[in-house]
């Protein structure tokens, strides 16, 4: 195994253990709905935010311990939000990371209310003490996953997003969408695990800011790539499933060769950001290339 | 107007007023989803935990300043759970408060987004710094409004109601369905009101948690009692829907008259609470009095 993947491999391990240990504690209320919870969070995926806030906060001197609870929290926030991507009134998908969706495996009530719980397990967890974090530092940390997965963010993307089906819009338009849907948890990732370190330089604090919004973006047009490159067995949803929706991807509006530009061009956006940091970003380095090269 | 109803009016436009300023906030990313959320959350209602948050806190000498925020994100948190509890999933209402539910207004993915939304802008208000309360008292506060809405209260006990549906329960099982349902918000805005109180005493704080246990179950009671005695137009919902739905009701465990009698005895439960504490406990007793002799 390289560096990269070993280290995802740990990190994925890390949050998965941490995971399940928060969902599934003593004195649970309902059974049924932890279970719902779990089969949503765990069921597989890159762990792409938890490996961000771990690799961050590391480059910059915190403890893995320190970092659990907010890569924990990332990741139930992010684990809600395809659960309910998923539902029937949104996209409307049976299969994600090659098993059966929620509201398929259990029903719609159920994965409306897991969706819902994981959110807020994400802030109940960020709300317990961490150490070696100051409580100041906490609410910020707090209000970055906040600011980023709700209307100002993520849940506004959504909307866009659904919204931009069936009808043409323009590359600004299909960034704008981006930025908020999968961009800013991404960017969030990156913010919380740099918000351990108390003292941070503002300086350093936007260079990774510029870095998370890159490969935020790097991501998305990656995706909209396998969507169409990739088949659906590596995939583990449908392959053309965009198409199927009728939405627009940068392969539809700058085709094929052009996203895979676009994608180069941000690889090494987030490259050139990295290079002005004073610490050993060969790890986000690595991250950065695996993002615009996986192929699933 | 009697004190109890001017005091409900001045923090029912309080609260109200708050909303509308955090939702319809500048640099707004999808107008729709703000809308919506608007809608949500402002279309009436009875504010009965804002005005918990409101009557409690001041009661112990803090400011209404430092509660608004707090008022503000547990009715967020209250107003996500009607419009994801009326979907067509869970108990597809198509009324409430006397006028279109979310789902009807909007549509379905709308309604749904504009729930998570609404979750995620609590915990973005309670994170933005509050005046007058440390950062750890901020951290307990949030922490309270995780733990009562997520698994281990109100969606935990929305997916035990769920399962009680068309089936013959217990009164001890009724009551831990409303204790997670409704119980458990109630009880967080009387905690959250009371920890702006830095240095309460834990002998006054587990007082008011006896009063907030007792009024909270006493309103379900009563919501119970309505759904028989009352009217749809006095409601604002379908008179008779939980008997449309088959669930177990107090009085149809009880008998109404039985009913009757258990909100009475939690009426002179929450004022025997009250009368131990050293404060000027009169508005809540007022209160407690309104919990089960309201009409709607």
């Amino acid at each position: 195994m390289t560096q990269l993947t070993s280290t995802m491999k740990q990190y994925q391990d890390r949050v998965n253990a941490q995971l399940e240990l928060h969902i599934n504690h003593a004195h649970i209320t309902s059974p049924e709905l932890n279970e719902a919870m779990t089969y949503g969070a765990l069921l597989g995926g890159k762990r792409v935010r938890p490996f961000l806030v771990y690799a961050v906060g590391s480059m910059l001197g915190s403890k893995l311990d320190t970092l659990d609870p907010i890569a924990s929290s990332i990741e139930c926030v992010h684990a809600y939000s395809l659960i309910h991507d998923d539902l029937p009134a949104m996209d409307d998908d049976a299969l994600r990371r090659g098993n059966p969706t929620c509201h398929i495996k259990y029903d719609e009530a159920m994965a409306i209310l897991a969706g819902d719980a994981l959110q807020t397990i994400a802030f109940d967890i960020l709300s317990t003490e961490i150490e070696g974090v100051t409580a100041q530092a906490q609410l910020k940390i707090i209000n970055t996953l906040a600011r980023a997965s709700g209307e100002k963010g993520m849940c506004a993307g959504q909307v866009l997003d659904i919204a931009a089906e069936n009808s043409a819009i323009s590359l600004s338009q299909l960034e704008a969408i981006h930025n908020a849907k999968t961009g800013a948890l991404i960017l969030a990732a990156v913010q919380m695990g740099a918000l351990t370190k108390v003292d941070i330089e503002p300086a350093e604090f936007d260079l990774l800011t510029r870095f998370a919004r890159a490969i935020g973006l790097a991501f998305q047009v990656q995706d909209d790539i396998l969507d169409i490159t990739s088949d659906t067995a590596t995939l583990g949803k449908p392959q053309g499933s965009d198409q199927g929706l009728n939405k627009s991807t940068y392969p539809a509006l700058l085709g094929l060769e052009g996203a895979q530009q676009k994608a180069q061009d941000l690889y090494q956006e987030a490259l050139h950001a990295l290079s002005q940091l004073p610490y050993n970003t060969q790890l986000l380095e690595l991250f950065s290339h695996y993002i615009i090269k996986r192929d699933k």
